[in-house]
């Protein structure tokens, strides 16, 4: 079976619980393991380099995006994020399940670099429940408001871009099912070819050997 | 999310366990149907029509043929074997996840007219494991221990056409594997589209009404 680790991208909408769906996955089960992203904006207290970010400087950055050393990047509010491949690869490669929080442009260019990567877009039960997360106890202004429910309709474009949808309703069910379909991915014909080969050859051969 | 039952197709080494398998499947969880093919084959004692098969002259299933009845079909020794499109889309239809053993010849015809149906192919952890279930306890025949490796080396010719492999070593593990691979698929979101498309005008909705 296959050992190399996969990429899953999660994203979502805003509200559905994505966070907390992936803090689940990673105290519930084994051999996952978190993206690590590079960033230009400073350090907030507490945050260290190569655990919550990968803090670079601009120039730094601009080198790593010519390289190619980014599978996806943006920037926002004058500020570049981006995942560097070196250090997932690094992880797929030790057998790790990395787990990719992103938007959805970035969730494109990822399946451009890595097509085998698995996409999973985290939806709630019904509109009606995103509604109330995202308008929330009634103490925001209708500014706010209105600005994530425009959000939302934009989050929800691409959704069947994605390889799964997942339906968050009751927490510890939605993060056993999120583990089970990056699991059973595992036994995608397409990620076993090496095995396959191997038990098709030595069948051949105790075929000629009797 | 879709409650359309899923179509999967199981194949695999002979010998390999698949029918103790799918039969831990049926017993450990709720959902599952097993496909009953037609046949022209005489009943054998016991054997119920409509249950064990359903057992139709050879006019009747020429017939069948002739009118696209059938996903699949095939003849040994003198007699004819397929699988009715009728019972299995009746049981789809009403929710049922839908297991049909069969071999690669029958599964590729299955997959040209449902392409949305899961194919599995069984293995063995290993050949030398596969070796021992095939020569048996030294009570077989040379001829007959050659037969079968023989059909081994062609039953291994299309594992990659296959979307899953899954090794069947400790049979508990690969029961809930099993079940946890086609429970993933309802997460397809090809299967959800009308659920996205149903989220998405509710979102706009709610957005333009704010």
């Amino acid at each position: 079976m296959s050992r190399k680790g996969i990429l899953t991208i999660i994203s979502g909408f805003s509200g559905v619980g994505k966070g907390t769906l992936v803090q689940g996955l990673m105290n519930q089960y084994d051999g996952y393991a978190l993206s690590v992203s590079a960033t230009t904006r400073n350090p907030r207290d507490g945050e260290v380099d190569g655990v919550n970010y990968f803090f670079r400087t601009r120039e730094e950055f601009e080198a790593m995006i010519g390289n190619g050393e980014l599978l996806e990047h943006a920037e926002y509010v004058n500020n570049y994020y981006g995942t560097p491949r070196a250090y997932v690869e690094g992880m797929l490669n030790d057998g790790k399940d990395v787990i990719l929080e992103i938007e959805i442009q970035g969730a494109r260019q990822i399946k451009e670099k890595m097509p085998e990567a698995v996409s999973i877009f985290i939806m709630p039960p019904d509109a009606q429940t995103l509604r109330k997360r995202l308008v929330g106890r009634g103490t925001e202004t209708a500014e706010v408001i209105d600005k994530r429910l425009k959000r939302a309709v934009e989050e929800s474009e691409g959704i069947e871009e994605y390889d799964y949808i997942l339906v968050n309703d009751v927490l510890s069910e939605s993060v056993e099912k999120l583990h089970n379909i990056i699991q059973s991915n595992h036994n995608d014909s397409d990620r076993n070819l090496e095995f396959i080969n191997k038990i098709r050859e030595d069948v051949k051969v105790f075929s000629e050997g009797e």
